[in-house]
């Protein structure tokens, strides 16, 4: 076992910030078209009243959005803070791309950060996994205390969590009853250890597709960006009601998240990022979290219940996630429930 | 930088073999019918001639080959070596399997196994990407060279590295074109990093589709496993004479092996594991090396070269592949050399 020996450690950012150092990372979010190009768009289409404004961009990366507010809008300037060592590559690019009377580059953390003044307009792309993994939310929100002025604007200026029951025969098939009978050998007895190994985490990049989802999927926590607080980030709880419109294998629970993109005109048009299954697949696909056995429903059928993220006292990026259900009952004895280390 | 303190660490033998101690990698392999069914139709091809034999399976994992022997052959005695913590599985799964009068398992290293006697056959599945990385060779030859007796039968009893020049379309634009205009940004400064940090290592689990190869693939190096000594392994050279058959783009080098079983009879047939581009695709898929820069070539141009693969000195279980290359020349100033550490 290791010891955590202080707080740095136990947010494990030399391993963190070592990944955005490197281009895989990047290379992925911004061959993410839906993610990226809904920036853009929120860019775009907020242009005119942007003009004059200060934006921050909190983990700017490769600096795409920065960019994007320098050459598609007037901001009077951007502030692009990154971290990781990326941002010296950031500076190079901004000046390639002819916007360093714009666009300045601060490499720091959030916790740390010294700008010029206040912003308008605070705009991070910091949603993990199941919204909240890596909780680099907590930076943001740090940022926003600090820098933002009084009226101004988040992007995004919600996030919602969502989830739905749902099949997954392939995922299942391949590692639970594969054990069954390969080659015809009866290796049922790693059935167990595998339950144990594959299903007690959840799948990350799971892909679900609209026809294994047994009801309409229930967004069960919004997060207001404005109003929310670091220390509403330890627990967060939510309650699903779930009617089965078809009959089918419930297998487990899928989640994912949209983000909500205000406009700054009052009466202007958000636009959403959603990162379900029946918009344009993204690099955070969706999470899959596998009950132990699967449970035959009908159409009809009720599966009431609650999922609760639980954010991990030492691992400070890391959560658990629960969920609480019962079918076609009410009674407290009947609860199932399942607990979900994300990562430890 | 990490200081190496024993030869233990240098094999890095917690993390391998505390990997084989979970099902994970085990299910990949298992779910490979190719590979799996290849060693099941070896034993099976063979079941007349195992009567009566002796047969170590050489990191039996779950025991498959082991339970293939045992219930579809009849040897006098199996014995199934595994040295991660599967083994005590392995015991389960062999008396669930009504096994355990023929198959024993010994939780042991092939440098530190003791076995009852020698043994007749020695088989194993000890091939890693580009055949050799990993070199769980080295433990085969060991118990070889110990308990194999005279005149016994080593499966696979030969094996072939293969390579083949090759376009990679998708794999050049995802990685390096991307960075030209994305968004309408200039990101071409980051080219260079990406060739450093895409480039420079081989990837493993490359899908070479036969159309994407640009000549005939070339056998460059075959081990004999009755005459190989683990010196041998320090350092294997092989040539290649290529023949352009189609006008394409040379984006790099692709690299598989096949697996070859001698039948236990005179002039039986010998089976074969292909995991080259025109057979069914295994879990080791190929490997691709890719140039730093792609060059055009024509039908009829002519790449000579060699392929030379050196393995680490101080990190055991790693390589580096070296390609020294010329197209349509043979003088020695217009060679191309590139060299890919694998894994360190
Ligand atoms: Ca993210
Ligand atoms: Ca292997």
């Amino acid at each position: 076992h290791k010891r955590v020996e202080d707080v740095e450690e136990s947010w494990q950012d030399d391993e963190y910030f070592g990944n955005y150092g490197t281009l895989r990372l990047h290379l992925e979010m911004l061959s993410d078209k839906p993610r990226t190009e809904t920036y853009r768009q929120v860019i775009l289409s907020n242009s005119a009243t942007l003009k004059g404004k200060v934006v921050m961009d909190l983990g700017c990366g490769t600096g795409v959005i920065s960019l994007f507010c320098a050459l598609l809008a007037q901001p009077a300037a951007v502030y692009a803070v990154e971290a990781s060592s990326m941002a010296e590559h950031t500076e190079k690019l901004v000046r390639q791309n002819g916007c360093e009377e714009v666009v300045t580059v601060f490499q720091d953390r959030a916790e740390n950060l010294t700008l010029p003044g206040k912003v308008d307009v605070l705009v991070s792309e910091w949603m993990g996994n199941c919204l909240l993994f890596e909780y680099m939310l907590e930076s943001v929100l740090l940022a926003r205390d600090r820098w933002l002025r009084e009226g101004g604007m988040m992007w995004p200026s919600s996030a919602c969590l969502t989830v739905v029951p749902c099949q997954a025969f392939s995922d299942y098939r391949q590692k639970m009853e594969f054990w069954e009978k390969p080659y015809g050998l009866d290796f049922s007895y790693l059935q167990l250890l595998a339950q144990k190994e594959f299903l007690s985490k959840p799948k990350f990049s799971h892909h679900l597709l609209p026809e294994d989802c047994l009801s309409s999927p229930a967004d069960v926590i919004t997060l207001d960006m404005i109003t929310i607080q670091v220390s509403d980030l330890e627990r967060l709880k939510g309650e699903f009601n779930f009617t089965v419109e078809k009959s089918g294998m419930f297998h487990g629970f899928t989640v994912w998240f949209s983000a909500h993109f205000q406009s700054l005109e009052e009466d202007g048009p958000s636009l959403e990022l959603n990162t379900g299954p029946c918009s344009e697949i993204t690099h955070w696909k969706q999470t899959l979290f596998m009950l132990d056995s699967p449970v035959t429903v009908e159409e009809g059928d009720i599966i009431v219940g609650s999922i609760r993220l639980q954010r991990n006292p030492i691992w400070r990026r890391h959560l658990s996630v629960t969920f609480s259900w019962n079918i076609n009952s009410t009674e407290v004895s009947k609860v199932q429930t399942k607990c979900f280390p994300m990562w430890r």
